[in-house]
């Protein structure tokens, strides 16, 4: 019905990455799969109405793609969350995010999951891979031994930050830099051979801290009293609800208009 | 009496700085001597034993000196420590550490001061220059607007970023990067001009910072209820204990024997 659009445009659906790489592609889709397939029991359907799913701007010049799943009632799964954008720039390249959060409700205190690939150009890309805790580190050096020491996730940065083509990179939100943990990747890579660094480096150390998240934090049991519960929903909440400002509030009304910029923002508020 | 001994050696006191390159010094002085004349009719005298104020080891291959005044009791000044420390180092050089920080009590929650320098060769320099955060930052983004935000902290990080000679420094605690704050400046200089770097780059933003710590943290005034009140001596208390864990309790033993690291540490936990 649509042969005139674009290839990508129109019925592409959250799994398809239509605009980044093979390898980019691949990590996103082996990584939400890892995901899935993990907690697909305890995952409720995405129910996003078709035009949160998937929306672009009139002249088609930005596109994007969303996928929520909620945890059922008994797990400890709040929701994961997808996401890729595509954005051509004014100077002719295009900028594309690809991302996969994961929040943990209030039945545990274990970290989440947060991982996003942000390309805005051939060359250069920034990585930000972590698992955000949800506790105060500075008064529980015990939550930081348990899945920052132990796990030993110091070692992935350790390894990327050795890289010539990886700097370290600040996000100009001080309110992000508040919510990533200190073993966080956050990195710009700069390279002319980007999708083998993606292959070579990126893919392996990210498929390890979800394999990490998975054992260490989706499926760790935690003992969590009544007074813990209110302080991890009350974080939780602040926490969510600060992300989505920072990360959506302005941008999609810009990139998307404000119409269907308040349409993505009000489904994701139902369940942030 | 002492003729014999190495110049440096025996009455030197905290504020000599006999080791470090004269520009390094300056600095040094100039901070304490700002801090010291801003608060100082809210200050005790030192009451450190002398033993504790300046101390070495048997073969004076390592010597330190610390200076303690805690705050009056109507003050929000718990205490302000400065401390240096020289070591000759097996390869031949040393290694010299200078510090000052400053810890607010619970009567108020703004953040606290902290400065150190740590040389260990003639051409490199990490320096560390914070105001670490005492309450959940997280939890709440007013307390990070008022004191990181508003005051454009981050600019000082961002003109150091931008020098060839700078790069990010990453605490091997990681406890170390809970305790400090987004905006903390954290780098490694390494350069055949240090002692130019630090007059030209890392004094002056060492100044401004103090500034911004004396006029908005110092004397700023804070309302604090009693339940927050509780919670800043708890977190106050763990990040006290656990820094002087993580910067002393293995080092001393090792750099000046366990009697005079007993003796240190014991005086240190006094008012820690």
């Amino acid at each position: 019905a649509s042969s005139s659009l674009p290839q990508h445009v129109g019925r592409t659906g959250f799994m398809d990455f239509p605009y980044v790489s093979t390898p980019h592609k691949n990590l996103m889709v082996d990584l939400v799969s890892t995901v899935e397939s993990h907690l697909g029991s305890i995952l409720n359907p995405c129910t996003l109405p078709p035009d949160v799913q998937s929306y672009q701007n009139e002249t088609g010049t930005a596109h994007a793609a969303l996928h929520l799943r909620s945890g059922v009632q008994s797990s400890q799964i709040d929701f994961i969350l997808g996401s890729w954008l595509h954005c051509e720039l004014p100077t002719g390249g295009a900028l594309n995010i690809t991302s996969l959060s994961a929040y943990l409700n209030s039945s545990t205190d274990a970290p989440n999951l947060l991982v996003e690939l942000i390309q805005s150009s051939p060359t250069s890309m920034v990585l930000i891979l972590d698992l955000p805790h949800r506790k105060e580190l500075v008064l529980n050096p015990d939550y930081l031994k348990t899945f920052y020491e132990d796990t030993q996730l110091d070692q992935h940065r350790q390894r990327l930050e050795k890289l010539s083509e990886v700097t370290p990179y600040f996000s100009s939100s001080l309110y992000i830099r508040s919510v990533v943990s200190p073993t966080a990747i956050l990195v710009r890579i700069e390279t002319e051979q980007l999708e083998e660094m993606i292959e070579t480096h990126v893919s392996p150390i990210a498929k390890e801290v979800l394999k990490t998240w998975l054992d260490v934090c989706a499926f760790g049991e935690r003992v969590v009293g009544e007074d813990e519960r209110v302080y991890l929903k009350k974080r939780d909440e602040m926490s969510k609800s600060k992300t989505i400002e920072i990360d959506l509030g302005s941008s999609l009304p810009r990139l998307f208009g404000q119409e269907t910029a308040n349409r993505v923002l009000e489904a994701l508020r139902e369940v942030f």
